[in-house]
């Protein structure tokens, strides 16, 4: 098979980083086409970006120019691939990935700008595959050509994929979550040392209202073409912590039918989806791996997991105030960032979308 | 005055050193014993112990000498004084506390063995001073001549310091935490780097039941000589990382009555009690401190506020599961254990259980 | 006696936030002038500054207006005191400097431009106190009014303090120093935590080269009215390390003379200058404290000492390649920026050069 | 071939569990028996220890029992294979280790108690392989039947490793090292939080003898069956570092002839030994690995270069004191340990010594 050729706006940021080293063996995409700002248009890859991954830069990639984020004019040569991931500031990718998806590219964005639109998929693609059919509608309103299709914040993450297995099996009805957020989830340069070391910061500039919506969106139900927002209510508290990689998160839910502990980790044990069923390159092959320690999951250990792409759950318990309480992990610039949008293309490309 | 002379138990720990430190000046008692397990009997304080404070070993207690665990047989010279605070490992409070006790000393304790005893005072003097009188019944059902007090553990004190004000003002109805704890909680050497350098453990062994006890009972009513538990729900969620002092927790709560968040602001700010009446040597002029910042309270900011001895609360707004949601600091070796323990000493005194 | 009113060039940055500090109870100076960058200028210095100390900033300086860095128009009112401190960054320090030193102020520099410039004094006034009379010739060579005047790099004061008993006692022949700094020195946001969590970093722009050549003329002699740069060998390897405050170096030495451990030791312990003969309000009693513990000095323990204005010395014993070997450790915003330029004040007005 | 079977004595510790994660997969060897302290002993290995590293433990190991630390009576089953790889403690290991050797087993020792005897090999096969052949004697002086064979401390590998290529080249008169060591260094639990959170401590027991005396000989020359230590100096600071794994080492050299930054860094890059020209399993293929850039080698991106076999240079320049300085870092557990024994037994094996 032909690998399709993608793109990546926003390549030197971090996420951008992860897109290029996630992408370097991948078997359906072949990376081609690097944008970002005017700052780095013109130089090649290696000139512009300051790696900080701990695994080399691929050789393939050092010398590709990286262009500006902008799409070319029709019929104009040197232009960007159809598919094209986006890990750009939201500052400016509201408006860049609007131009591009008008232009008839398929933007398949970790950046926030358009994850509650109506008509634009929140995707998870082990939880709700379903919701890609947005794009029919967003194409028919927004007279685009192409589309734009996104994946969660890096927190909501994996406290959705551990709730979508209890909303299936058992319905959801309260969910607070607090978490202890990695340092890489505010990119590079990101948090100043003076900041964080040896220090927790309970505060992180709009993270609560985006777990808070982002949850309800990724867990409500397609009908009549819409989602309709999951009915439970979702409270999070979150804080940065000294760690590099890793979201943890302490998670107490309130379930709608009765239930036990062994039959919540049996839901998490037994949870497949759309992913698992075709095999899709980047899906874990268990979505949510359950740890019997009672000191797991922790970022030291438990980070890589499935490559990144399951989320970690542990310490099951009753809580006192709402019904069970436990801890989840997930790898946040991985299944929170560029895994999470690599997953949402094979998906597309998996229904037909990429054809 | 002449100062009233006290030892310690348990001297050359963690919180030992901060009995060690607070005590170096303080203006109604005066170091004069201490003692420690049978590797450091008979050595001087500083061969004993390994100093890990950052303010110096004082020189007053250099050279005094380590003595066992054990009470003078009555009539005999060289034997503690009256007032004793402990500190002493959970393995050998139990049975040296005990003694010490039915010898006729006077044991305030920072050990969790006997807490949640129906007649032992587990108190926080800015929330249930009434609590102490609990030690006429001990002395009676038990036939002490001495007496033990207690404080709370060092998570539980910052949570139910901010809770005392709600239950007070509004009636709790459900609590949840979720802390984020330093390694100085577990003592020296405690938490080996390996395990917490750059991670999240998220769990401390005993430490959620702790809390959710304890602060039923700090926050019960005193009723026909005993302590009736407090009418709410509490969960806790405990977590160690890799900060050295001060435990952060996230809390969200469910109100008896009606309120808004400015009422909540008003009932910390103008929370007094006992220790704020009496002006206890030790008490915080203002028991909590609510900051205005949108990230704080921090402990690299907010630790030593009223020398640690206040609980500092910040981010206060509406939680959507419980009804509000706040963040809390609290400093765990001195207001978490030693401070604790010299407050109660203070109540204790001021009350005329020390002539 | 009325106290001198005092300004500072590039107030909010890491090192103009110690100067705010130090400056808030200081006998001799009051701060009443605040400059910073276009962006800040206008606003009140509240409102300007990411205040990042941990004490917390003072009232008297909230409210002040922060000008923009240019000296007012000959007779205008309104603006900046004779005497200024200045942490400017080095890439608009050359210029702003010269112009304030123009119009007749004298800047007391923490900036890098001008420490090599032959008139010039690069001061520690425990060291070479008499290298202020540079500025005279500074005044004719330049026709400036006012005058240049700069304390060292953070890395040399500690290393050259340490020496400077050595030199005066021995005379020194070698000195190969090894730094492990903190991140504070890089100023806020200054080093990314993903760059230093759990890492070392073992390069520093341009450090090596600073402590290399500013040894040698802090160490040197005057004479015929210019300094004779020390005729002794410096290498420096300089190292990032994840502390917040305080730079260790260890530091192996070859002497001119012979000498013994002990007399080391005697020359560090007993060493005085000019700033303790005159008791000057920010010089230590003791400019060296010398430490016998087998692993001292540490950061955590050693850097307060003399309110961080001590270089503090342990681990003293023969090297097998040059012939002594120790560690020295200094605080690198205190001793190594604000407290150096304010002290080197106080000794300028001492002297009789800001009547 | 049929793989030799393998022990571990002091299984449950660091190195003990480096040993068991680097034989998992090994082509020559197989881990079949374990032996541990008296605590462990009768229990299986998954009971016995608490498993540290990131990598999991292996499911063949999981259940093998643990041992004591005694060679079984001649003619008994059950006993210890012949091979053993020792990671005791150097409290127990000189008693133990002799035990075994005089069974006649074939100890491959990381411990330090018999690394500077005469008729010990201490061994970096990638330097000094001929010194191997010291056995010979100590067989003959010790009536041993079985031998013991041991590897350096983890700190003078990647300084010996480094200097090796510049001794055969250029000849060594003067060597000063500084390194920056990992917590891992230490064992487990090891360095306390509180010791080296956010800390420098410039000190490590009985490390910089070690460092000076090992470097003498393992680059000294053998003759007439003994090895005749380096003749030039050496002197070490050692500090730790809050670093998980990979010691850092500044270096600055004075070398017999003349030579080149040029030169350097060519010695380097062209070095091979006996495991590169035999292709030994553990082998780097490139010893020493140079990095151009100016910031590296860092543990954070630079460990695990040659799985953790190489060492890595960079920052080559020139010294003011002695004549060239530069940059090594070394995997502290891996080629600083289990990795080192594990190439002594394979260089043993090449040189039929355990057939």
């Amino acid at each position: 098979m032909k690998k399709l050729e993608v793109g990546i706006l926003g390549a030197t940021g971090m996420v951008g980083q992860r897109f290029v080293s996630l992408l370097e063996h991948h078997p359906w995409f072949e990376l081609k086409w690097l944008a970002a700002s005017e700052r780095s248009a013109g130089k090649t890859y290696a000139q512009a970006c300051n790696w900080r991954l701990r695994e080399p830069l691929p050789k393939s990639v050092r010398e590709l120019t990286v262009h500006e984020c902008r799409p070319a004019p029709a019929g104009r040569p040197g232009g960007a691939p159809q598919l094209l991931f986006s890990s750009l500031d939201s500052k400016v990718a509201g408006e860049v990935e609007k131009e591009f998806a008008q232009a008839g590219h398929v933007v398949v964005s970790n950046s926030s700008n358009y994850r509650m639109e109506p008509d634009v998929p929140l995707l998870i693609p082990d939880v709700n595959p379903d919701h890609l059919a947005l794009v029919r509608q967003q194409r028919k309103l927004r007279g685009w050509k192409g589309m734009i299709v996104t994946n969660p914040n890096c927190t909501a993450v994996g406290l959705v994929m551990s709730l979508a297995p209890l909303e299936r099996a058992f319905g959801l009805e309260k969910v607070l979550m607090t978490s202890m957020q990695a340092v890489s989830g505010a990119g590079y340069p990101g948090v100043p040392t003076l900041d964080i070391l040896a220090n927790v910061i309970p505060f992180i500039g709009g993270e609560e209202e985006k777990v808070e919506s982002e949850t309800r969106k990724l867990l409500g139900k397609m009908g009549d073409g819409q989602v309709k927002m999951g009915d439970f209510a979702v409270s999070a508290h979150c804080n940065r912590v000294p760690v590099e990689d890793g979201h943890t998160e302490t998670i107490s839910v309130a379930l709608k039918a009765k239930t036990t502990i062994r039959d919540l980790v049996e839901a998490w044990r037994t949870y497949r989806s759309l992913p698992q069923e075709r095999d899709l390159p980047s899906a874990p092959k268990h979505p949510i791996i359950v740890r019997e320690e009672r000191d797991r999951p922790q970022p030291k250990f438990d980070l890589n997991v499935e490559h990144g792409m399951a989320t970690v759950v542990g310490r099951v318990r009753e809580c006192p105030v709402l019904q069970y309480k436990y801890v989840a992990l997930s790898h946040n610039t991985i299944r929170g960032a560029a895994g999470a949008a690599l997953l949402n293309a094979e998906l597309m490309k998996s229904e037909g979308y990429l054809d």
